[in-house]
């Protein structure tokens, strides 16, 4: 870390800091230039809070030159971590294929895409049994009970389920779920995440509209912190000015995150556009540019439902999206 | 609410969504078009999910003319809202000033500074107990300590407190708590709001980085659909590409969300920019914009402080803001 | 195109505007809501002004259905426009590869630049002669000079050129230039884009840093409504919150373009993200995601190359990308 | 300048590397870390290309001390600027307000609006003659009959005249305009900004819609490096994610600027957010966050238009900002 400091500052001052560096167990070393005096702090700056060095009012500016995350840092864990979930494992030489509907709604449709995707090649069945949703008034998920449904579909088809927390005092429900989900909007919920440090579950940890791949690799380490090191980490699209896609799915975030971090990377397209249409050309391209796997929403389309389709691709679609991603993956 | 539907849209299928909309307590009213078919929904149509609506096959795009916020919509509640606040109260002809430091370190600094804000001019009093910071590794606050001696202060200034709740699992430590504030990485923490809403205690709810101010609206929504009216909104910078600035502070939220709602709001002009030299000047525009007042960080300067001026700005600058607000409130 | 007017607009009020709207050539149908007023604007409503009319007392929001873009559109225009450059062509089966420094240094770095990347399968040349710096102090390319080295090495490899233009004045020494490039910063430089509309080059046109999908179409329809149809898309990155990446690199913009657009498009990797080591992934993901093109900074490595490489790929690493995409292309 | 060097960097490279920066006219100071060796660079860093140092395979990164801009540097030119305009001044202790419509329309309209912002308190008259559009199909001015008519209208009340340049071609047009604007698509029009640093005309230099204030800056020495001085700086909203206002005015800009540069600023609050109702406010926080003046769009309200009001503020609401204004400049 380096500490910039401004123009005038004294000498006494300039003490004062270093000693009170020295007490936060970094040793500096000072470069007077002629027109700024530049500290280097050396040794674990992890534990110095950058933001409060630099608003003291003699620095100019702060840079760190080691990152502030350890855990999730591939420079202290080379390897790639490979999670074992179920039957199969993230991270390693399985390609992930999470899929299944944005919500569930009933224990025969989640019972029915569970089976058409396994078909398809899906490796993990998920669904949203707790949902975050911009207004009070729009349907919140079916709670407990899209969990039970999950599970049941787990049984009957064997595959692992991921499915998302909201709330730390909910967790006795995720007993049995494989994957719990932290979603964009809890990203940051640092309460909630040092709850499931606690945990030995895997999370699949979901980039925030607006945060940095710095602040997701930091979420990450508050898991990591309390002990978990089962960590997925998911981007889904973030909030930009475009407007004909819902969000912009930043792809760079996934050779970005494997130079920074060990953690596998997936990424969900159905999220990052709202648009079906883009889920097989996006999904050929995150698989193409490395990522670990795909999380994708399906839908099954039951006589009842209101129209002749909907967002969510189709069995039938995903399918096909399956199949050009595993001959993709078959060059790469 | 307007839905228009895509080209080659059948009649069968136009039915069947009309049929669904009206059990969904709403009347339609169809444009048939040359290029394209125009279905008006007329009534309540804040329950219907424009999200789901939009991912329909047939469905090209859908625009929302009433605003889905009810309880915050100034349309239904044209008077501003006024909620009073120990002995002081927000929205009404006072204006706000919540003043503190950044962190409650110990009793005797938060003492001190209570006790000169309020020297000052301000009406509240302010202080980190629970502190959300983006590392593990950085202070996490004084917890149930710092929230101990800031109603200590209380007892001695006659201050009400504003403080961050983290996690709806603390709320017992806040019942001497005057302001529960819900911070900028917790505004769609829905869980958090949902108990919030069950309370009857005032929410200073932050807009988040990369919200909306519908996002923000809908959010205090949340609040207000559990049966808890006493809101004050908070515009504290937003994520942008520029550097310099820490945040971009969004003044024209306060005459916008004016417009939108009749709930108080009050600027941070402390966390926006990051940038001491900066408070003043836009304490003055905010006032001057028309916000019901300022939350503003106030630091004192105990000898053992590590050099001679920190970011938060000193007491001094404060009574200097503080008249000076005064003066551009005389004159609007 | 749909305007909602404000409640309490008068008769008056709407009569006024649509006896306008029908001076402008468009027919109108109204629904009169219980709470809103809608105008549909029907016809031929590209020439008219959203903006303005969006401007106006009494109209709440302006809805366009029909896209502002017509020449650039693909409902007109289904078929993909392939454009014929030198022996090769863009948008249609062949991929194209447009790879070279970027900066021309010398004539002889851009012959040997040229001799490798046409080895390693590129279809065309691409170099800087006049060069957009942010600063006025920073190198502004070789200019006149550069584009004659340029030509030289066109002559000598069979290779299309590319370069990029800055002033409409410049354009006679353009004669011989193949594909004249729009940088990013002057996608709106309306002037430049008129003048070149009325030559028969073929322009690359770069998405701005923080231009729309649309705003970037609408560009395009500058230059074909001055009557030249012969125009390559490119995304090169653009601006958001993320700080590891120079820029974000929007890759759903390919699949999204080609549902709005018969254009072709091609990505560029090396601008988007800054770093040398994401080329590779981003091009393997712009080849799958159904680019029709990439476009590459190469640079070779003189022995008086300041240091043992630099950001741009080698000619050895481009080969390495050329392979791989051909792969990923071969299984599409 | 400082580049920190990655790990591994041998002795040889490091000694080319500065060799080569000794060459570049600046001297290098070398701190051999554990971890990193990290380069200071001292003298006149400015004409280093800070983008091409950090492209080198051994940079890790380059942080700049000093700032890139010389001429437009509040530290080498600790006064403030102040131009003269006609009988005005900008920067000084009078205040800019600067009014008119956004496009000359007629030389009536001009004439009549000229009269009542003169009277209402504006010191220059603005309108539009150039008129950016995104589309080619709106309305782009009245290109050299506008400029006619804004000297007509100048020559009628003595208010100097803005109006917006597009093309260096046409300087000649604008003998007798008193100060050129440059709008924010054009504000990394390069070429533009060197035959503007070649005249002596003020330049109203607008802040492009997503460029940082160092870019604004960077811009502005382009003009000052060519040996024109007469610089006003623009703010006038920036773009985001929020969609309530069409973009959003960044406020803090203003004390930002004032502490990096010398220039005098002026905001526009008619462009920032496209709402009429928003004007006054973002007025009123301008002139009391520390501006020099104000940039505001005025209407008549002749009885051809179309519909009772428009989008710019009325002659009648201007005098009403304008005594606003005033008051608040009072207790400043």
């Amino acid at each position: 870390m380096i500490a910039v400091l401004k123009q005038g500052t004294s000498e006494k001052q300039i003490e004062n800091l270093t000693n009170w560096l020295h007490t936060q167990g970094v040793d500096t070393h000072i470069s007077f230039g002629k027109e700024h005096t530049i500290i280097g702090l050396v040794g674990d700056t992890s534990k110095i809070d950058a933001e409060l060095l630099s608003s003291l009012e003699i620095v100019d500016s702060v840079k760190r030159i080691t990152e502030p995350f350890k855990n999730a840092n591939r420079k202290f864990h080379p390897d790639n971590t490979v999670i074992e979930v179920g039957n199969t494992s993230v991270g390693g030489n399985d390609f992930t294929i999470i899929a299944g509907p944005c919500s569930v709604e009933s224990e025969e449709q989640v019972m029915e895409i569970a089976k058409s995707v396994k078909a398809a090649g899906a490796t993990m069945l998920r669904g949203g049994a707790f949902k975050p949703r911009t207004s009070p008034y729009d349907f919140q998920g079916l709670k407990a009970d899209g969990i039970d449904y999950l599970i049941r579909a787990k049984k009957e088809t064997g595959l692992p389920i991921v499915t998302e927390i909201m709330n730390a005092n909910h967790l006795d429900l995720f007993l049995d779920v494989d994957v719990i989900q932290v979603g964009a909007r809890n990203m940051q919920n640092f309460e909630l995440l040092k709850e499931l440090g606690r945990t030995k579950k895997t999370i699949l940890l979901k980039r925030g509209l607006a945060n940095t791949l710095k602040e997701l690799l930091m979420s990450a380490e508050y898991i990591m912190a309390g002990g978990n090191e089962n960590i997925i980490l998911c981007e889904r699209g973030i909030r930009t000015f475009e407007t004909y896609t819902r969000n912009t799915l930043d792809l760079s975030a996934v050779p970005m995150l494997k130079e920074l971090s060990h953690l596998p990377i997936v990424i969900d397209p159905s999220h990052a556009t709202g648009i079906a249409k883009l889920v097989k050309p996006l999904s050929l391209a995150a698989t193409a540019v490395g990522a670990d796997g795909l999380m994708i929403e399906v839908h099954n389309d039951p006589p009842h439902a209101l129209c002749d389709g909907a967002q969510s691709i189709t069995p039938e679609t995903f399918a096909d999206v399956c199949d050009a991603v595993r001959k993709v993956r078959s060059v790469l």
